[in-house]
């Protein structure tokens, strides 16, 4: 009997939020973002829905202006490591940039994470938008767009690399004879490349999924061909499902294009469903937000994405200034958005600002709507999974206690764990090892 | 009532164990450095015993004549996050080096898991000592001895300036004005130095016990002023109690010429305890390990000092060969030593060998007699606490099962946590924020 095509489930975890105003809310706890106790709670009730995985952000650079969440939040992961221990098959992916980091620390890391949690550590690769995070990192300037994904090019090359320095069977541990390993079977990197010099081999063993999986959200034309290239798994975010069925087809095209199947790059749009027992009861839940944030708020979140550029300088209710290039080296795809909607429907400062604080849920109703609007993104080709977090208070809980029932009903979602490794539940392959396949050549 | 002084004690967690061949015990798990239930149930062991702290050490570099634990081996900040998540009270400190990272990576990872753990964190700061570490960080050399703890030093004032970038009572989260925090108690660093240039501020508060617990074992002249100047718990050494109570003099002198208070520097001799029911069945214990060492492993474990020399090309029963300046890059107090105590003896490479790859330990015995030991240590002054690891299978279970209770019952070791973070346990001050105390003195 053939089974229904399913979908995938990730869990954004936010602390307080992402937007700017939602720690108001009575329903929210304000310490969320440092909470290991939430945190965990969070894990669990995923867990317990059988979603493939939780998702922990990230950022390397504030100001007195940035959101709150990002003030002051737990470092991926050593956050995803403690909810390892804590959880027994869900995902555990996170954000690290390779623009500021070392890719042999890297690679430790996210491998001890994956052989801690049995094999399910991910790993989102960003390349950091904010040009600040250079002075964090003794750097005089943040590179620029293009550069930054050379970086990121070569150092997954490396990471990967060093993932591979152990076959999977060279640890014989024999104990009459004394071999712990075979020599034949540990590998050196000797990589000379163009920005990393990398000698190895790594000092930790691939895990049973062999590397983590690969995340990207970049949606500029590099950042999408970098992800068709080399993810596993694509986090995107769109506000209609043409838009949405437009990307999910160009990210594939591209896979195709490199010669990768595209079933084994999986497109996960994010959602903030907000869900009431009626129709109004939702539309309420997502006035109480929009009513939390202020001009003054608005204005700040909408100059994070543009070089934390000062919008208070500008009449709020005049037509959206000209910023020419401003946010290009940044968030380039967002601003371009941003400019060209305001452009087109000739919108004021005041409204552009208070929708990108507070956008609109594609995503809202009871929870049969919200079942059917995901049902019907996935049928239509939209996307193969979702990445779910919380617009609103206790958005993803919501979605998890009233949604995911209707899904598995559906057949659309499962009711166990496939396996008990990150790529096992996203229907990935382990990828083989670089020396291992070169050796059965000969 | 006066209550008598107490010892601190930690747990070494050391895999296969730090030796070229205790992996091949029948009774060693020879997975043991990848085993995260193993690790988790040794963490249960020593909360369960009231240990002060777990101690995870590290290196950043391998090749095929590494001993077993370091091939393949949990990296510190993940495992410790990981345990974090599964105890309550003790301590989680970890070995990384200043060397080859970032101090706001360091600095956020550290906080992190101070801040997952509820104030349990603790750094043990090292230079690393081997050459080949420069090689998998694109460096073209590793940096010399004295320029590495210069380095160091820097490291840990811009760590320890980030850690201070939020005041403690920075976060307000009043929901009805709409102020998250108060920006007069928000910090950047603006450090610009020698080795750093550290903008700041970090995106991670405080935790309850202020700053993690800075460790250090440099033996070095440079090292021991390094740690008597900034460390609060320094890792070290010795196979007598002359020895011990000498170094622990030194390094206490050293601290109040630096200005300290000698009590807030607490030294911690490791120690591999042998415990039998007898005396006898403790010497056999030894021996039995003692037996699994083959000549080659041992020359290999001594070239390991010695930046991996090749010992393998001299005569095995002629006296020790004349090295030069070999090694003194490398673990210089260790290598230094090793010289002269050959030259001193008159021993031969085998004799050197052997004994280095086996040290006859110093803590042999009934639980009595160990128990003796330690209390002998102890009020000769030559310790504050001890760090306990396995250098026979479960020595440290041994320790924690048979040494401990005597030790308790003698009123030496404590039989309830006093506090819940490792500052509190230890005894040590919570550090002042630089920021509240400049501002306290207007």
């Amino acid at each position: 009997m053939a089974q229904r095509k399913q979908l995938k489930l990730g869990a954004m975890l936010h602390g307080v939020g992402s937007s700017t105003s939602l720690w108001r809310h009575p329903e929210i706890q304000s310490d969320a973002s440092v909470n290991f106790e939430l945190y965990k709670s969070w894990v669990e009730k995923a867990e317990g829905s059988k979603f493939d995985l939780v998702f922990i952000a990230d950022g390397l650079y504030i100001n007195e202006k940035s959101i709150p969440h990002f003030l002051n939040r737990f470092e991926p992961l050593t956050i995803l490591s403690a909810l390892a221990a804590v959880s027994k098959k869900i995902g555990l992916v996170g954000t690290l940039s390779t623009s500021y980091s070392e890719p042999f620390t890297v690679a430790r890391q996210f491998g001890s994470l994956d052989t801690i949690s049995g094999g399910r550590a991910g790993w989102n690769i960003v390349t950091s938008p904010l040009e600040g995070s250079a002075l964090n990192f003794g750097k005089k300037e943040h590179p620029d767009h293009a550069k930054r994904y050379r970086i990121a090019t070569e150092y997954l090359e490396v990471t990967r690399g060093l993932w591979d320095s152990w076959e999977d069977d060279a640890f014989v541990r024999d104990k009459a004879s004394g071999v712990f390993f075979d020599p034949a079977k540990l590998h050196a990197l000797n990589h000379e490349g163009e920005f990393f010099s990398v000698k190895g081999p790594l000092n930790i063993a691939r895990s049973k999924q062999g590397h983590p999986v690969i995340f990207q959200a970049g949606s500029s034309e590099v950042g999408k061909d970098y992800a068709a290239k080399h993810a596993d798994a694509i986090f995107t975010g769109h506000e209609t499902v043409e838009e949405a069925i437009a990307f999910y087809q160009d990210v594939k095209r591209r896979a195709a294009g490199f010669g990768r199947n595209a079933d084994e790059v999986l497109v996960f749009p994010g959602i903030g469903p907000v869900i009431g027992s009626t129709e109004e009861e939702a539309e309420r839940k997502y006035q109480e937000v929009v009513e939390l944030v202020s001009p003054e708020n608005a204005l700040l979140y909408l100059g994070r994405y543009f070089e934390h550029h000062d919008f208070s300088q500008y009449e709020l209710d005049a037509p959206f200034p000209d910023l020419g290039d401003l946010g290009r080296n940044s968030f380039q795809s967002t601003t371009d958005r941003i400019k060209s909607v305001a452009k087109e429907k000739g919108l004021t400062l005041r409204q552009v600002a208070l929708t990108v604080a507070t956008p609109r849920p594609a995503f809202i109703g009871t929870p049969e709507q919200v079942a059917d609007k995901v049902q019907e993104w996935f049928e239509a080709g939209a996307a193969d999974g979702f990445m779910v977090g919380s617009s609103v208070p206790h958005g993803l809980e919501d979605f998890i206690e009233q949604v995911v029932p209707i899904l598995q009903a559906r057949g659309l979602f499962r009711t166990e764990y496939e396996g008990d490794t990150l790529r096992g539940n996203l229907g990935l392959p382990i990828p083989e090892n670089r020396y291992a396949k070169s050796a059965e050549r000969v």
